[in-house]
């Protein structure tokens, strides 16, 4: 058994982490932690996991996490930075769902989050935790950077094209659209339901954190620099990321042949058929990213649809493959359920 | 393993059937019908079941579903009552998911349901599968009659207070909430998004089709006549009922007591503590139904909290629950997965 | 023209007040204050105002509100009590939109709201704001308190049944269901649009601050002690309360036709035809309160839907039908704006 | 005082006429027609309307619409063209809020549209309905094609880069989302609650029949043709659009200036300041575009944000506002409302 400890588990990434571990065959969940909720019972904040978790919120001081195998850090930015070192010095494994090591020039990461960085050191040693891509260096891999969900949603999506060389890479466009939750679940004016609901908008158009995130490994799988234009929205939905993604073909290919070899092995990308569009709660609750490939018109412009559960696939699901990855179990070990839908 | 058919696949019933028991082990899905849609794959219909289901809809007269042990209807009612006895004649066991075999005084079903009985002989012989009262009767039965959604979230917040005889039976009021998706799957004006969305309506108040089968129910654990008003109406959520239920208490109990007591076996009935308020969201996905007892300044009326998921403890989880039953199987099987929340 | 100040403007009743004045023929919008916010431009916080208010948040003290005509408080609850009594000195009218001056008995006022009431001599000049019961005081009235929403839709729709002397008043239950704009704009974890969105849930059932408001109500016009259980539910949906009232005739009537009659001088009432179910979106944004009244069964139990907008006649709008009244200006002035329909 | 005649009026565009020319000061409404509901009275199908508008539905040929000065249709595609020519003739002048007399090229509407068109005689007389491009026109026009909901919020987005000449004509994208009202009020199970709610998709990425509208349009301002990719998306939410728009910019220019020179007389279009990111709900129920241009990373990409209420400014109030410049009123009459927050 693996045992594993979360810490700061008062979020979405933090239930969702409990949600899909609870039920991990080869997981003993030893510990949560919350500053602010030590004492209180996982169920009595979630109702939904009473039966299934039995676990107080623990303050990190009293958390021993340095008797675990791997610690999920489900925190804001900025928290495992100050922790990470400890750990793994004491041989513990972590996965950081946050962005703390998830950008390799740290000048970039220091100008996007605005705050020093605690350990630079460690962050060449940091594997970006994006399996499809990085699958091999994260079996080894002390300390994985999960990925953030727009810049799942929109790799996966770019991938074979810049893979492929068949796009012009200086003019990308990511227009993203995300469910609230993927702002988290600290109490904000602007994500109240009353202002939220019935209500679509942009936002940080002027630059997105998720930006470099994104540029960064789309310029390495292209083997050069890219220009890419990110918008991200605000779509009234709990659950779920969709990414349209727009790129201007230099080299005609089969379009569709390109993205089925592409993932033929991937087990959570699904490539759709042709003329499909993959609706967000077709993987709702599920560890599963859908794409379906389109070039209108017969046109030099390919349009790319993705879409994924931004909790999931896009945080607390990949975390969990990574997990398995990281610990040589069956990549899928406590993935397989089904999405809701309706 | 136990060879299944579902007759009526394409609501939601039938896909959430679908989402139960594509991951059973002890089910081989042998057929699923659909006069409309024959021929077309199952997972086309619902990509979210893309990879977990590989049949394809089949018409009825081709689906030789007499060579299941069990079939499933997620049928309109007046279906099921067609076939049930060339299927029971062949051995084949049946749980319906509509109301066919669910009143036992023909005269009334026919009044409420506004058609003759195909088959009202049958009646006599179907089980009302509420587990929680008719466990034994279903481990036998041939032919059970799967409850509503309303009735199952409000006789499973009454049954207490009734079987203790502890409130006046002649003024009862269920005044009960439902998610849109308790309407099915055929296209109405009144169940599109910009007519149930952002809005909220009683519906039904002059007399619903539930009315009967709950009076039924509760009278017969009451052993007595009962007089209920129950009022259903339509919130904007897709799935989930909230049914709050009033009762005057005529003598005095300890009602946490008694509600902790009469479930203490049962798994899928949570008695949550004292002071509580279920949020139909914490069963979401769940074969659960969630209660919550409380008596408002220590006044005579009981109000009973008590949320299900629609689509699962109000039909096919509950479904699937009973068929574990029928069979010998672990009454849990494929009904343990956690809720969705957020 | 009527002077008009506002203080607290940044909450939804505010906005909604301004969005009502602004277009007022006889009102002239002075100065409207916020602590928080002093500097920032109306229109730059609600977007929807611009072109129509040109104002600034100002700080309260320097807002010189003893030079309007009248003064609306749209803060909290414990804040108009404070600076009523300058006020009405210097000669402004008062329309308090918060609690503070709505139950007359100070020591059920203070158990309630937790605090000391810090003009208790004025409770009992205040006048309770519906108009429907209370018009002709509130004509002379130099304080006005603003009903609640859930009281307002709850009053009105018992209205006619205990003015009558025809049900059991001892035993009314009101089953309140309200959107999330009834909690206000000030940020928290369960009014979050993740939290509330897909939900439903009771609150309060042990009891809410608007139990003893409406208890107050009914029992004046029942001339005897009521005994009511009252439970709050919250959907998601942005705007609207839907009151489902029980009550028990002890008397024979045509309810439809006392109903009508009651009401038939009301501009703002607005009794539908028998058998009718009115939805909350039918009174989206407007000054109206719909009713419908029903007899299930022609059993003893009375059945009365009661639906408002809970920022309009719940709110903002009752607050303009009052200055309307006070200031012998046509009632329904500035709102005769139609429901937003779908 | 303006005869006005609505053929077609159970749609929610239909409705949406009602709520505004119902307290039009200058429009007595005389007839409304549907086949469907004829004898129903208005008020019954859309109870927002008690009290405002007391006709019933009549058949058309019973209809007597050459009595009215101007005829609405609110009807699918097809009917308009069907009756223009006796209408015309009998000197009633002509608003389609449908598609019949958008598309200049007759071939290409056939094409687009599926049908044969009745009278391609009457398209070249046809105005197309956007003021802010054909004010002068729309005065003397006898007939008028109202513009559709998505060519209103992309032409009005990209006019002025058009206009300027500062943009590659050749690789314009349009990324639209859109409310479920755009979808109309006809059953069909995509646009159900269960079915749209807590989702998101693109569709019609292969084809919608607004590109070539668009198309169109965006050809005439550029006095050149272009090539345009446009994605739309079902976003769930009743009213709104929000069309994010790209382009590459050839030409250096202060981008905000250009824009708001571009509207500074134009009533309905709010430049908003430069880094403002437009909500839809800023929108809603009101005749009103607003628009923010952004040049994220100083790059070579301009994004324009333009959001409109799709059944006021994208259909209803687009026509009403025609219907007062082509009768010589003030434009604004019986259009400003303001927007309904929250």
């Amino acid at each position: 058994m693996i045992k594993v400890g979360i810490v700061g588990g008062t979020g979405y990434t933090g239930v969702e982490l409990l949600r899909l571990l609870a039920q991990h065959p080869q997981v003993e969940l030893c510990v949560i932690t919350s500053r602010a909720d030590q004492g209180m019972s996982v169920s009595q904040m979630f109702p939904s996991l009473r039966g299934y978790v039995d676990l107080r919120f623990t303050h990190q001081d009293e958390a021993h996490l340095d008797q675990c195998d791997l610690v999920f850090f489900a925190t804001p930015n900025g928290i495992a930075m100050n922790h990470a070192r400890t750990l793994l010095d004491a041989g513990v494994r972590i996965i950081d769902l946050a962005a703390d090591f998830r950008i390799q020039d740290v000048a970039v990461w220091e100008k996007w989050y605005g705050m020093s960085h605690a350990c630079p050191d460690l962050i060449s040693e940091a594997i970006y935790g994006l399996p499809e891509i990085n699958r091999e260096q994260i079996k080894q891999a002390r300390l994985v950077a999960n990925p953030g969900c727009y810049p799942t949603a929109v790799q996966l999506g770019f991938l074979p094209l810049l893979e492929s060389g068949i796009v012009d890479c200086s003019s990308l466009i990511a227009d993203a659209k995300s469910g609230v939750s993927g702002a988290g679940r600290k109490a904000e004016v602007g994500i109240m339901f009353s202002e939220a609901a019935d209500n679509f908008k942009a936002y940080g158009v002027s630059g997105h954190r998720h930006l470099p995130e994104i540029s960064q490994g789309l310029a390495r799988v292209a083997q050069q620099k890219i220009g890419l234009t990110f918008v991200p929205h605000l779509t009234p939905m709990i659950r779920g990321i969709h990414a349209t993604l727009y790129a201007r073909i230099v080299c005609d290919t089969d379009l569709q042949a390109l993205y089925e070899q592409r993932y033929a092995n991937e087990t959570f990308v699904d490539v759709m058929p042709a003329g499909s569009h993959p609706e967000t709660r077709t993987v709702r609750g599920a560890n599963c990213c859908r794409i379906a490939v389109h070039r209108p018109q017969q046109g030099n412009t390919v349009v790319v649809l993705s879409v994924i559960d931004n909790l999931v696939k896009g945080a607390a699901g990949q975390a969990v493959q990574n997990m398995n990855i990281m610990f040589g179990l069956r990549e899928t070990t406590a993935l397989t359920s089904i999405p809701l839908l309706p």
